[in-house]
């Protein structure tokens, strides 16, 4: 099991494209996820984005740097920053993505 | 460092687009590389295509399970399988990956 959640106990079904970068030298690193047609933000749904939450057998992975995108005055797709600053961090992110991307059909391609 | 090569001692410049499955129940998995517009094929080049070889600071990973396809009777794209038949096999083809994927800024998308 891997999901992904913006608000806790609601699964977000919109697979996104994830980039990823690493400092050079350094320990940082970064994963940019692009939510072209998020189903938190159809109609109908209350839902408050209080966050993005991955969630898998390890337990759970968030952050707060979620920005919504705004076309026609409404919310329509969303971008989030997810920072790490440990090879650790990276490590675990990585094991995440693994279970999402066998279980959602990912595989690698050029992030830009 | 993280190279791939389709000739030993012949780095292949072309980043792929790879599709990642694996079987539900059972250990098996299946990495899908495709090649666009591979270096290997260009004009002048005469190196004999003997397999795909990922190269990284843990060793070699290797399959013979190469095709390429023809436009216009030349070999034009290449399509490789890399079969996984362990948990453990796919562990360090994800450790060859995560290397191969900072260095080339790959990162995860629908493979389709």
């Amino acid at each position: 099991m891997a999901e992904i959640q913006f608000s806790r106990g609601i699964t977000e079904t919109d697979v996104p494209k994830v980039g990823l970068t690493r400092a050079k030298r350094g320990s940082s690193s970064t994963a940019k996820f692009i939510f072209e047609n998020p189903t938190v933000f159809q109609e109908g749904n209350t839902q408050e984005v209080t966050g993005m939450y991955m969630i898998d057998e390890e337990g759970e992975l968030k952050t707060r740097n979620v920005n919504a995108k705004f076309v026609n005055g409404q919310p329509a797709t969303i971008e989030v920053l997810y920072l790490m600053d440990s090879q650790a961090e990276w490590d675990r992110f990585m094991r995440f993505m693994e279970r999402y991307a066998e279980q959602h059909g990912l595989g690698f391609s050029k992030s830009k």
